[in-house]
């Protein structure tokens, strides 16, 4: 669905699913979103690799983040990107349910075990999606200075 | 602070308040994150100017997603960034409380009301910082292909 843009607004268009997957495949840098008790989300970079349709990264944040992507809450992962000429952008949210990776799938996987300090051990996360959504933005006409770059 | 990189690892460095006002200053894009109910967070990507050391931005990604952030509960504002021949990347969250900008404050700061619609209502919103952190992160050493580009 596509919503045209009006006169100095912007349109949006969903990105179908797939297109979505094939996105989440081109890219390596994407942010992990949880839910913090009593306050903000907490949000941090992840360098990913995508298993199937799910993400797979490492949680080199430290424990507090990485306790809270484990918790029985779904999480989310975003990326996004600016399309050439900067007249447009997008972004693909997936959601659901992380785990952490046994030794055995790292294995499989071959991910790099990459200790955080010596003798440390990697801890390595899955999210499987529940749900994966994508759009597109683009803008009718240039801006003022106030909307310069992306949108 | 400054944890060194083992081998094979990375090395977390906390960016000062300061130098996370002045990296927020120099992008234009960032993304903003609320909780929802019962699900994972919401995680938009914005284009957003700097005022003072609050972020301001235009809320076109439709009601649910102004909703949420106008809640009571505090939202999430991240940006990231790889530096420079990508051995290491950044990141700042910023973590506030999000209002509503009347139609004075829109216009003191010059921010162009651009409809989502002919005669539609922009909307914009301010998050004021109740925490402003950073970190930047790199790598002890190259990785495999699993760990492409930024990490």
């Amino acid at each position: 669905m596509t919503t045209e843009p009006a006169e100095g607004g912007v349109a949006i268009e969903e990105i179908p699913r797939e297109e979505c997957i094939s996105l989440l495949g081109s890219q390596v840098l994407g942010r992990v979103a949880v839910a913090d008790f009593n306050a903000a989300p907490l949000v941090v970079p992840v360098n990913y690799a995508l298993d199937g349709e799910s993400v797979v990264f490492r949680t080199d944040y430290g424990s507090k983040f990485r306790l809270a992507v484990l918790r029985e809450a779904p999480v989310s992962f975003e990326i996004d990107g600016v399309d050439p000429g900067r007249r447009s952008g997008w972004s693909v949210l997936l959601q659901g349910q992380a785990t952490e990776l046994g030794d055995e799938e790292v294995e499989r996987l071959r991910l790099q075990p990459a200790p955080w300090a010596p003798g440390g051990k990697s801890h390595w996360v899955r999210i499987s999606p529940q749900s994966v959504t994508g759009r597109r933005i683009r803008l009718a006409e240039p801006r003022g200075p106030d909307q310069r770059g992306y949108l």
